[in-house]
């Protein structure tokens, strides 16, 4: 007799058209968070979630406002004494512009070869849509295996800035034993892969002042520093010739790469020639002594966000400014902490910046890096699905990128994430001509529906 | 029996009220050349001068149109054989912005103690004002001692842009023996000065290309040399520890100072402490073994006026920038050539941007340097008139600025240029609260008297 698994599994396959059609509904609806004027399409996507989950059998099933975009919630709590598995997603994406550089419009989605485009197809409708038809897939043969919880917000693009409090004033209510978050990634077509740990980000503006206003070039250019020089001049010696942070301390909490960490990172089917095609870059660059995946994804950068001072309109003006401001960011992995991190940035520029500017070092952002046990039993199963369903082990990976939600359930919640999505890197989130392989966003529906069927079973 | 220049400055002297009401009509008007609603106000102060030139005797007044903003001409050749003077002034100014740091409104003229504050008093409304009463007051006891051209702009302080096409255009017309420059300055109060040399400029831009778009920081930090970076490593490295251009060859075509000029310029009444303080700066800053006059007048620098890249709003965004603009100017000093330097630039270019990033270095405006013979007569006579009036020699100094009508006149008409103007460092040219010194105004107006009378005796 077959199992519950494999039955939904069938039935996911015979629908595929129906699961195809919901999820170009999904992407239709221009849900672009940032945007003032797509207020009424986000209000719009979550409504269309709520009527989804009701169809789906959830309960309580309510639009939470926050003082930004709602939130949706649903559960379906009939599976006593089995798991109860949250599961995250964001129902948000990016605005879409460049809009010139899209082959077709960016809320109409088309399918070209074994992919969809649209906007958030791959960040991340694609994945919401698959966490839906899998569910729908279970329940069309009876009762859910798990207890399921949904989270789905709207407000991801944007850093997330209500989901905190959100989770504090509904602890009881988002209570579980493990969460999965469908936004998330493999390695590559034929590649499983499961995220283990995410970076954390420490975001900061650093402003250098020179003189107290604007002066003349010609007046006094040559007695007085340029601030925009002496910021140049404080970013360049932020690294070293080996590609290393030189803020005083800054690896002195960095969790060192285990050497079974790195020969699985090794492992991973990655070549750098087309991962640097991806990037567009002219060429790699990074740390000594690590690889591309390892610089990306377990070792702490610093980047600059954005630089800016004097005059930057067409033309020339002889301006010799009074300010320079850069954006600067730093993704953190364990056991970095941002406000050591912080720290360390004011002591570097106390160190370096010199007597003839003044300097001030702002916090903007930050989050913490996330790190989840490869081998808790949640871990194993997500493990044993994606197996079953792409015939071959999924590869351990950690991502460069932060998901703020992965570190806030854990401390707020206490409980431990599951990253697992079918995401791939070069589906151009983002950017301009987003896409989603959509034989993926068929395994995915199918991964999905194993994993909650496997937690039943632990 | 008194000379003419004594009964000229006698009658001035006699007359200051009505000198300074003028003064007044003009700078009421705000002739703001680079702010297309005030074109109509230029057209008007064109007019008023027309007018002005006409009551003085002039004649072939005419306002010249340009592509731009008109050119005021007016000429009085009745001293024969004697030689001619083509006086060199401009009638627009800077915008006024910022407006709220002002203390009186820019374009209602009010004397405060020895100080008449409008935007254009010092640049260069005052001294346009002075050397009209001075023709004015020479008429006024017959005919004037040398011939007369006038040559009033209306873009100098966007550039001149047609100034060039306009000279070629009438160079019979303005054919003369000597230029008089009124555009200029004195050191302070009882310190007369006349500048020598005036420093020319290269600007350009300087574009670092990384990734072929913006990319998430959090994916591809760490890996992608970050072209706001690799700027700022550029940038850090055109200086050396010792303040000095590191661009190959910069050096070899700079005239060094000769002993004379030296001492000449560590005589001037300066004060580090003082200049620090008009500048605003916390510290000066600069090239190891040159005074600040030097530093400023007869050392080539460099400077960044301009630096943009990634995101630069409010908040915080991820983004590792595809690219990064820097705009980036050198003064120069004879016998540098703006061609060399963009060839120099370049060069540092070529041999320290790393492979992980593309450039460009675009080319914009550039002028030459200029320097006038201190020994040449009408210098001389310069010098003379200035003691007379002041009580006290002259200093010679070199200016940092750059005044592109000097070098266009020199190589289009093949004459020197005396630069003589009552202008001083601490007005406040080009920003809020510009003032000019009264009883300089009235030194101006004697110092072109007995400089016109002056040339006609050699």
């Amino acid at each position: 007799m077959p199992s519950l698994a494999e039955k939904a599994c069938e039935y996911a396959r015979a629908e595929r058209e129906t699961h195809l059609e919901q999820l170009q509904a999904l992407l239709r609806m221009p849900s672009i968070s940032t945007l003032p004027e797509h207020e009424a399409d986000v209000q719009r996507t979550a409504q269309w979630l709520a009527d989804e989950l009701r169809e789906l059998g959830m309960e309580n099933v309510e639009i939470f406002p926050t003082d930004g975009h709602p939130i949706v919630y649903g559960e379906w709590l009939g599976a006593e004494g089995r798991p109860t598995v949250l599961i995250y997603g964001h129902y948000d994406v990016q605005p879409a512009d460049p809009l010139d550089e899209w082959d077709s419009p960016p809320f109409e989605p088309v399918i070209r070869g074994e992919d969809i485009h649209a906007r958030g197809a791959s960040d991340m409708k694609g994945q919401i849509a698959a966490i839906l038809r899998a569910v729908d897939a279970l329940r069309a043969h009876g009762d859910l295996p798990v207890n399921i919880k949904f989270l789905l917000e709207g407000e991801e693009e944007v850093g997330s800035p209500h989901l905190g409090a959100f989770i504090d004033a509904h602890s009881e209510m988002l209570g579980c034993d493990v969460v999965l978050n469908c936004d998330s990634g493999i390695h590559a077509p034929d590649t499983p892969a499961i995220t283990y740990a995410l970076r954390g980000l420490a975001y900061f503006e650093v402003e250098v002042q020179g003189p107290e206003k604007d002066l003349h070039s010609g007046l006094f250019g040559g007695a007085v520093h340029n601030p925009a020089q002496a910021l140049c001049e404080l970013i360049a010696g932020m690294h070293d010739a080996e590609g290393r942070i030189t803020l005083p301390g800054f690896y002195d909490s960095v969790r060192e790469l285990e050497p079974d960490e790195r020969e699985s990172l090794a492992k991973l089917p990655h070549s750098d020639a087309e991962w640097l095609e991806m990037s567009g870059a002219p060429a790699l660059w990074g740390e000594t002594g690590y690889t591309v995946l390892e610089r990306i994804g377990a070792r702490p950068t610093l980047d600059v966000n954005g630089l800016v001072s004097g005059f930057t309109g067409t033309g020339s003006k002889t301006v010799l400014p009074a300010k320079a401001l850069a954006k600067i960011s730093m993704r953190l992995v364990p056991d970095q902490d941002s406000g050591e991190v912080y720290g360390q940035l004011c002591e570097y520029m106390r160190r370096n910046a010199p007597e003839s500017v003044t300097w001030e070092v702002r916090e903007m952002t930050h989050a913490p890096a996330a790190i989840m046990d490869r081998r808790a039993p949640a871990m194993q199963v997500a493990q044993k699905a994606m197996e079953e369903v792409f015939g071959v082990p999924p590869v351990f990976r950690r991502e460069g990128g932060t998901i703020p939600v992965v570190h806030l359930l854990q401390t707020k919640l206490g409980v431990d994430t599951v990253m697992l999505g079918c995401a791939m890197p070069g589906d151009g989130i983002h950017g301009p001509n987003e896409k989603h392989h959509l034989p993926n966003f068929f395994r995915g529906i199918e991964t999905y529906i194993r994993f909650l069927c496997g937690l039943a079973e632990q």
